[in-house]
């Protein structure tokens, strides 16, 4: 494994692989002093086309609790000369020495071209609508610590599974490690197809007997295209406390943040014992230091 | 103490014992290596959904000096979703395990309910008009070096009173250490009352044999909302060398950065040897430095 | 030597001395673990009044590999006060315990006027029209690296000469280590005179038997502001691989970058193995580190 763009090309093995030593992390995160040498030397890069605080701030800590540096670099690129701008930003911090990128961009494939102007280990750190590995992996990580395994289970993704580079790496992965993927939203939201996801208008399809439940965010920017009215989203679509019911007892509740309270989740669910939301944003920090761990140290041993 | 919003509730001895682990933190900046490992492993989030680079380079180089990782979280909320959003955010830091929390905040109150979210030491970094707390410390530790004692003492706070958070949380701390403030300004920059402090008015009341005197930035806005003119500001609240005659010979100069020169100060008072306001820069990291400290060693000892 | 403003008063001597200590340097960055603690306790700010992403990084890094503690501040600063905002600013990070200051300002002098404000080193990192001493600095390590020596060495540096820090300070440096530099470029982008330079409109003269060429970034604002029609630009004074012929076989190429490719160079060379762009970037991470090791650890023992 040299980078991690998506999940193409994965054997279950290595992801579990993976989520051990995420596991090792997350007990590392556990000490009064929360920080290891393990990447001291390393510097990663966050080059983020696209703005993501949180994202940004969880690989940051990742890196800095492995004592490697950490350079930030925000871009705003012309519409025009795109393809060029990432082209010599990447080979820029090539040459100034990094050696881990995690790419943000708003136009998939990015991250897959960087594979091939630069020798270091390249992170998709999302990517348009195509892929989110690190948020599918701490989602995975967060769903096996909650039930135990993914086998044979019944996973529900629900909302605007068109634009999600969640749902898409999310039904990628969890269908990888065993779990049968439901993918529900309105008709103008849901794509042709999903690899790994069984696709349906009816939230009830996809909720009932569910071990687990992602809550997507709905975007202000479908509402402003026309593609969903606000009211009949909440009205169909919403996860209410009496929709879950349709869900096996105490299913836990995901979501990837920041929630929009009382638009696709009910409010009082978003703080409730189901919800593992701050349980995810705690394993995307071990998650990503796993991934670094891997990329940095593990390719150098192989 | 768990937290640093304001001064209520605080007793003069633990503000005492807070300035003198600050006299310590002054020394160690005074070392050809200015870096101790006190915070090692410990996390530090600025969180300014107000811009300030001032204080939150103050902040970063108080915790870098001991050690601490630091995150910076610098955010435009949307209006509608403030609350929601302040939570989140916290939340999310939290999750991501950062251990303080120096929140800069437009609105009111935010560090107050910051404290209701998360398990962390929350320090207010500036909310609103309400309080400014450790501008007001490293204003009282400067004084302190250059007075000896603030017991008696007679500090003339002068400018926009009205819409100060340095005046509001000045008064209550100085006034706490045994110091008369008087607070002096325009008419329409006047509150009705502040807590440990007289108002006036007569520039020349608050003046009248001062120890000490500190003058407030005068903010355009108060300009372009009518409430003050600038000529007439300069005419009769402008602290000049005729009126500084006044107070105590040598009675030294404050102010919380940056000046306008010769608006609220006579422009040759700024850059003369009765001005503190290098100083107050110096010792705002080694104040800092002594909360940071407190509130994440001394609460885990306690 | 105290700052590194420009070249003026600099012996070749200590310019040789410097480049030496950057060839030590280029060395700790091909190690594994890329990090000394030569400048383990200083700290470093860099102060960007204009943006500058790629030099800003660069000087970051450099300071991290050392083990120096970096503050970024970016500045906007107002037309009105800017000469009082910068200085403010200085003496600001002054008393905060700043040791160098990493300056870039888009009006020339003002690394210049710091020197008078601070005591700390004062490193210009790129001023208006006037200099760019790293950027010259690297450009004259990559190219003793790839010719041996600059004596009698002809350089011609082709573009908009009469905006360009990079010409000015490469005619500068280029000079005084022997070089025989030319400077080409439209009539409307080129100064009356530049010290150290032959100047010419004749692309041709600038090209014939050189050792080395250096290409300059073709500003959008100058088509905007009708100086150069860029179809012109591109007609005349493009370097092409059919003009390089003109230059001594394998002439190499240098370039500050960004590149705008196509317009001040073929596509095509900009990526063959003539262009040093890459090796220009990486050794301005070591020329950095160097001239940071200079200012700091060198004036502590002068």
């Amino acid at each position: 494994m040299r980078h991690l763009l998506d999940f193409q090309g994965w054997s279950r093995t290595e992801v579990e692989s993976l989520l051990d030593t995420a596991r090792v992390m997350r007990e590392v995160l556990e000490r009064p002093i929360k920080k290891v040498p393990a990447l001291q030397g390393f510097t990663v890069a966050t080059v983020f086309f696209e703005p993501s605080t949180r994202t940004r701030i969880s690989f940051e800590l990742a890196a800095r609790r492995m004592s490697a540096d950490v350079v930030s670099f925000a871009a705003q690129t012309s519409s025009l000369q795109k393809g060029e701008s990432y082209k010599d930003t990447l080979l820029t911090l090539e040459a100034m020495g990094v050696d881990a990128y995690v790419i943000r961009a708003d136009s998939a494939g990015v991250p897959h071209q960087a594979t091939r102007w630069v020798k270091g280990a390249v992170i998709n750190g999302g990517d348009g609508r195509r892929a989110h590995p690190t948020q599918a992996l701490l989602d995975a990580y967060t769903l096996l610590e909650a039930l135990g395994t993914l086998e044979g289970k019944k996973v529900a993704i629900v909302g605007d599974i068109l634009h999600s580079r969640v749902a898409r790496s999310g039904a990628e992965l969890l269908s990888l490690l065993g779990a049968q993927v439901f993918c529900a939203g309105p008709p103008s939201l849901l794509p042709q197809s999903l690899p790994g996801a069984h696709l349906t208008p009816r939230l009830e399809e996809a909720l009932e007997e569910a071990d687990a439940v992602m809550v997507l965010r709905l975007q202000k920017e479908r509402m402003e295209a026309g593609l969903v009215h606000l009211e009949d989203y909440v009205a169909r679509y919403q996860v209410t406390e009496k929709r879950l019911a349709l869900a096996k007892p105490q299913a836990p509740l995901l979501h990837p943040g920041p929630m929009n309270r009382d638009v696709e989740l009910e409010g009082t669910l978003a703080d409730s014992a189901r919800s593992l939301v701050n349980r995810q944003v705690q394993n995307g920090v071990a998650v990503r230091m796993a991934v670094l761990y891997h990329l940095l140290v593990g390719r150098e041993k192989a």
